[in-house]
């Protein structure tokens, strides 16, 4: 596997991004930088843990970039971060008309 | 988190495509339908039994179709799994550019 995914693309942005939260936790950032705290209450649900360790592993893929200061932590997206964006408003698009079930079954109600 | 990936096309997109397996799952299958031991063939490295769970998950989703036959179960896109072509191409383009590090960086070695 680890060599699979060392040399395909889909595979290895697959890998960065791939998990319920991730494409939700770049989304955040799209319009700009923001602290810790700003991005967990932008998602309901997730743990301070998880947050802390997704964000970790962007950290790690190059895709967010963490500025420290006194008071707090400050996240921002990198270039190949911001060129998320793409991906993300495609996932978007299909799940608008393919994630929530059959339309025509729905009209049928 | 229920509630929100109950109602963010994002999120439900995400919870339905987002781990490392899954876009290789849907591409294997994008050129026409295939048996369940060539999707294997195609993701060296998987184990049998999450493959299985993968596409069951994709048959819930309404991704994957499963057809039987006496000898062997086939495996096809439905209209919203033909959809997701579209982020796949994507995921890999950005993939191409950015999964594997700085090329810039690799210039300068």
């Amino acid at each position: 596997m680890a060599q699979y995914h060392q040399y395909c693309p889909v595979a290895r942005a697959s890998e960065i991004l791939a998990d319920r939260w991730t494409p939700l936790i770049v989304r955040e950032m799209l319009a700009g930088s923001r602290h810790f705290n700003e991005i967990r209450r932008g998602l309901p649900g997730i743990s301070r843990s998880l947050l802390v360790s997704r964000l970790r592993h962007l950290e790690d893929a190059g895709v967010v970039e963490r500025r420290n200061s006194a008071n707090f932590h400050e996240y921002l997206l990198t270039e190949a971060g911001s060129a998320l964006r793409d991906v993300i408003e495609h996932l978007g698009a299909w799940g608008v008309k393919w994630a929530f079930g059959d339309p025509q079954e729905k009209e049928l109600d």
